[in-house]
């Protein structure tokens, strides 16, 4: 399709020193970029005769009343992750009245998902996308700023991005958990992490470790893949320590509720003996024994928010950052006190 | 678009004395019609100067290289069910590799949902649609037969389907959990059962009724709406009576956790004085404590099964009923025998 000949996006991008990104930006003319940078990149542009491919202009034609969803991980996670289902739910809330439909895909990431993005381009089925579980560095904000289309990020990109985001500062759901624990009198607190390539994951464990110094807490951090097979070996690792922590905060509630079921079969009574944490506030947390305390950050509400703010995108809004409103604490049965004289100080 | 003299697909049915699937069966060349039906729906199609819409026909002309799955319960369903997104993660096993994609939407049944339906056909968005959650004397097989798309049917209907069946034997996996509950000596077993209006939900209610007749077990029913929060509330109901049951068979895994969660608040020692079966074999289970005994019914092969014979469909393979192997019963930690003296007989 595409002439070899022809300059393309990245061309532009190099010779202007800039991101592909910024060039998809400053060519459509979106708030954001400084009025110089701008007035470069199109000189640029126009000095090598650069002009958005046919299929990029085709697709201001025509709308497809489609948007794309591609899983960046195994289809495992759309199974194990709780927070996928919910987010799902909550783009369908908005299509289902606005009348569009979510284009499902799951692609390993490097060069299947490249191409399952540019399919969903060149087959014009989708308006635009949301970017999920934003990876440090991420390829897609280039990709799909190369590709024209529109989209939002679930968080805030690492890199320049022409794209509106819709987050959640998961970090102040984190200290909440932390100052809640602290204030219950905890002062070995541990947390079970996700992975740290994922900027949530990672957020989320800088987060923990900035409040717990800030509460003079002894902490200790392990990576897993958010699996809850994963968390429930995390869990047995902290309490085969000759000083385990007391409570545990951890970064989903997948592994909060393995975890819960290893401290129970290691004949541990949660929450005397040790309190927990989880993060997502599924809906059968509430329904365990004892109930969990979790973060709730609204996923069914991210998942409309999103669908809105991508809406919004693909009839040309401005980007912007949205944030949504900070996730809170639902104190449940999961955490209480320490038992006296379990911390030596 | 449509021409209202022109007579349609039902017009047909109505003079033929068949269902409109049939008709669209018949006018499709499928295999599973008597060759004299056959012949007799062709002859009054001719008489009455039928032919399929022009939609229909341009359909077999491009391929969208895309399935259509309309979940037609509220998206809470897709949130809170855990079967959804195991069976969406096995139809992206099979479509990562075959590229396509999965085309979700969430449509209330009703007009909502038949509008969906059609959407999808008319916007040319999908080549078949997987047909979930069949309900009784269930609308969608002729209306899906009427648009002229490909589809296959999660179990066997309970009307005529020129469709593609994939199909578990759900009873055979009830009568494994009643029949390890009765080897282990329970005699007085409840089911948590899903609506009635389903006909998944229907058959694993009468395939218990029949286990536990066969086995001389006293039984009751409690119907719910497969929420996890209606699970609860059931297994209070249940708990709360002058002899309560030794053990409960739910419909589903979330039903059970909840049971779980509820028996142990209550003080119950589960499986000392309650055994607990779910169904659906979820993940999380696994890791409870106690772990959960369940039926496997693999929800993630079955999205893969069904997305293999989508795609036969869509090339034109002819329609069949397709078994999947039974559903196995993984015995973990949630029964045992009933305590002695538990049980007036």
């Amino acid at each position: 399709m595409t002439n070899d000949t022809r300059p393309t996006i990245a061309d532009v991008a190099r010779r202007a020193g800039v991101s592909k990104g910024l060039v998809s930006f400053a060519l459509n003319g979106r708030a954001g970029v400084a009025a110089e940078t701008r007035d470069r990149i199109l000189a640029v542009a126009a000095d090598m005769g650069f002009s958005p491919s046919l299929r990029a202009r085709s697709l201001s034609v025509g709308r497809a009343f489609a948007c794309g969803l591609v899983i960046g991980r195994s289809p495992d996670v759309i199974a194990a992750d709780p927070f996928f289902p919910s987010f799902i739910a909550g783009v369908e809330d908005e299509f289902s009245i606005s009348g569009q439909v979510l284009v499902l895909a799951a692609a390993t990431p490097g060069r299947h998902e490249e191409d399952t993005y540019r399919g969903l381009v060149a087959d014009r089925r989708v308006d635009g996308v949301i970017l999920s579980d934003l990876r440090a560095d991420d390829p897609r904000i280039a990709l799909v700023a190369e590709l024209g289309i529109a989209a939002v990020t679930l968080g805030v990109p690492d890199v320049a991005s022409p794209f509106t985001s819709v987050s959640v500062d998961d970090g102040a759901g984190i200290r909440l958990a932390v100052d809640h624990l602290a204030d219950l009198g905890h002062t070995d607190i541990a947390h079970v992490a996700g992975p740290a390539g994922m900027l949530h994951g990672r957020s989320r464990a800088d987060a923990f470790e900035r409040a717990a110094a800030a509460r003079g807490i002894r902490s200790r951090v392990v990576a897993t893949d958010f699996s809850a097979a994963d968390g429930a070996r995390a869990t047995d690792a902290l309490l085969d320590a000759d000083i385990p922590p007391t409570a545990i905060v951890y970064s989903n509630d997948n592994m909060a509720i393995a975890g819960l079921g290893r401290a129970q079969r290691r004949g541990l009574i949660v929450p005397r003996d040790l309190s927990l944490t989880g993060f997502d506030d599924a809906e059968i947390g509430r329904h365990l024994f004892p109930a969990l305390t979790s973060v709730a950050t609204d996923a069914r509400g991210w998942g409309a928010a999103a669908a809105r703010a991508l809406l919004a995108a693909t009839t040309g809004a401005p980007a912007e950052a949205r944030m949504l409103p900070d996730p809170r604490l639902i104190v449940r049965a999961s955490t209480a006190a320490p038992r006296a004289g379990t911390q030596t100080a």
